[in-house]
């Protein structure tokens, strides 16, 4: 019986967790869930798979949910109760299903208390690698990649030894207005930008793949997670999202993951790691898929993602101050405040005022994130 | 120092190997060279290695070349000369690079006084791959492909279990007529034939490639070398040969492994296996491929494939029979005795008469093969 705790329950990635439970009857315990403003969701799995502890976003949803489930689930809210399901309960396991930089004081609770992460929060890594990564280290905790993306490196790096690694190489599918010039993305919508081509996702992610930003995120995110340099990163389109990502060694021999596009597969391969469990996923047939095709990253069609290796080479305050602009500027762009453009101008607007702290605390990783976010809503 | 023989060197997989071996200055101490007829490569490769132990076809060429080579190297011919290059010398792994069913006693050989096998030499899992793995497994011995399908499949196969395998596939170029109609198979000529479009190969493998022979061998050997049954193996057509063959999991996920057509890379990774090392191998670069193209098997197009199949799940002394009635009808048809389609029809007809013998010994297999060839030559 595997012991996990999930928070971010409601979200795609959280719902697709408990997705996977369901599957594997008898193979789990949900020890804890944290949602947010979901609250029929988080009622519903709360009574269907009876975690000791609970939180929500806030005391007032918290009222109003508590008479709806069993009385001895412990319910908590708000950030205290994000980091009593992240590191309070029994669970092995956390799945950081959150999305934003809300994830990474619990993310850290977590490993505080030994527990592994499999890690679908991104904002983690991207803001705070350098701690994360080396409380992970003195905890003996590992951090097992949900990201189908980071799934397929870490599934493809299986067996070998790190010093013969050569090359790490993350797809990007090209989102949403990967056939559009940058003349035609002036006027795109919301509604636009909400249909991925491929993958199931929450909003924010969505639009992150079609500025690429989301891209720019797994580079730095990967970065972190292999110890691998940034010229040793490379980003292909690759538009069909079946081969996840790959890995080159020094003998010339690429390694690759591939599968049709289900995010439960990297989920369960997180939480089952270094085994594999069953899965009704589809199964790939590469003689129904025909072709695959792949092409050069570009650039300049894509500036959000040379700001990424930018930022990821500069590091420090860089690359929190790059998601906290990201995070105000799609949330801008999702309420109708800004075209589409604007997102990639505000980025970019904000890291060139922006004076980079190098190796920073979690405090000034904070104050830079509060800067970034206040300096990005005022552009 | 790495210590190998070779047994096959002046073929393309032998000459390959020592192109490794020349890329590794001090890392490899060639121990032992077997040769067939080609005397002059022969005589350059023993002066140039330096192997203590030597050997040749006949009598009449050891007698030629004695003269030629260090007198210190210990020179021998014929089947026992083979048996002393794979079994006598203190390599640690042997090369097994000679092609057809001559291979066989000296790769036990070899296994007998505990030497790891970079199996080259398919005929040997082909005619007696119960006899072989067995040997192999009570004396410890390791049987690394050096087939760049078989390798592809074994470094999928790292770091995981053997229990979440699903099924394997490997890729088939569909070799020098692909492109071409039964039809148009009738007339095609030995020149014709030995242009493989991916692979610098013998001329042997280039023709089994044409009629899809070769792949059949390997649908066999890989059911030997990786304990797989038949109906958990399967065959793509893939024209471009970079994805050199892949393996599908339990939960789904698909791990392949790709690389530029190029031998040496399996060979070297046979020999520095769990290791990899530096290779100057082109890189593959999937922006300039641009697109891969898969597509089914098809089995009436190319019935050798289904007959390896069908012998494969018989067992036996049935795959014997196959392989060496494909090594007199490849032979003659080099040869110019006969046409194309008429290699088929040659093994087809042998099989169709052939007395099926369960569990054969090596005697049994040994007659089983004679027969075949007899059979196959009257036909």
């Amino acid at each position: 019986m595997k012991k996990i705790a999930i928070i971010g329950s409601t979200g795609s990635i959280g719902t697709q967790t408990l997705d996977v439970v369901s599957q594997h009857p008898g193979e789990f315990s949900v020890e804890g869930l944290a949602a947010g403003a979901n609250a029929d969701l988080f009622v519903e799995q709360v009574r269907r798979f009876r975690p000791k502890t609970a939180s929500v976003a806030t005391k007032e949803i918290a009222d109003r949910v508590r008479p709806l489930i069993p009385a001895e689930v412990k319910l908590y809210y708000g950030e205290e109760g994000l980091v009593e399901v992240a590191a309070g309960t029994d669970a092995e396991t956390v799945v950081t299903a959150i999305v934003g930089s809300a994830g990474l004081p619990a993310t850290l609770a977590a490993i505080s208390e030994g527990k592994h992460i499999a890690l679908a929060n991104k904002e983690t890594l991207v803001t705070a690698g350098h701690l994360v990564t080396k409380l992970a280290r003195q905890k003996g905790v590992s951090l097992l990649p949900v990201d189908s993306e980071h799934s397929a490196i870490f599934q493809c790096l299986n067996g070998e030894r790190m010093e013969d690694l050569e090359r790490l190489t993350l797809t990007a599918s090209g989102g949403s207005f990967r056939d559009l010039t940058r003349e035609q993305l002036r006027n795109v919508t919301v509604e636009d930008a909400l249909k991925h081509p491929n993958w199931s996702m929450g909003a924010k992610i969505t639009i992150d793949s079609a500025t690429m930003v989301n891209k720019g995120l797994e580079v730095i995110e990967a970065r972190w997670l292999f110890g691998v340099d940034f010229e040793r990163i490379g980003v292909l389109l690759h538009p069909e999202s079946i081969v996840h990502s790959f890995v080159e060694y020094r003998d010339g021999s690429v390694i690759a993951q591939m599968g049709t596009p289900d995010m439960r597969v990297p989920i369960q391969y997180a939480l089952t790691y270094p085994q594999r469990w069953n899965s009704d996923t589809k199964r790939l047939s590469l003689a129904e898929v025909g072709q695959l095709h792949f092409r050069e990253m570009d650039f300049v069609r894509f500036p959000c993602l040379r700001l990424a290796f930018e930022c990821g080479k500069i590091g420090g305050t860089a690359t929190s101050v790059y998601n906290a602009a990201n995070e105000v500027a799609v949330a801008r762009f999702l309420n109708r405040e800004i075209p589409f453009l604007r997102i990639e101008h505000i980025i970019e607007s904000v890291l060139s005022v922006h004076k980079v702290q190098a190796d920073p605390s979690l405090e000034e990783i904070g104050e830079a994130d509060r800067w970034a976010r206040e300096t990005a809503r005022s552009l």
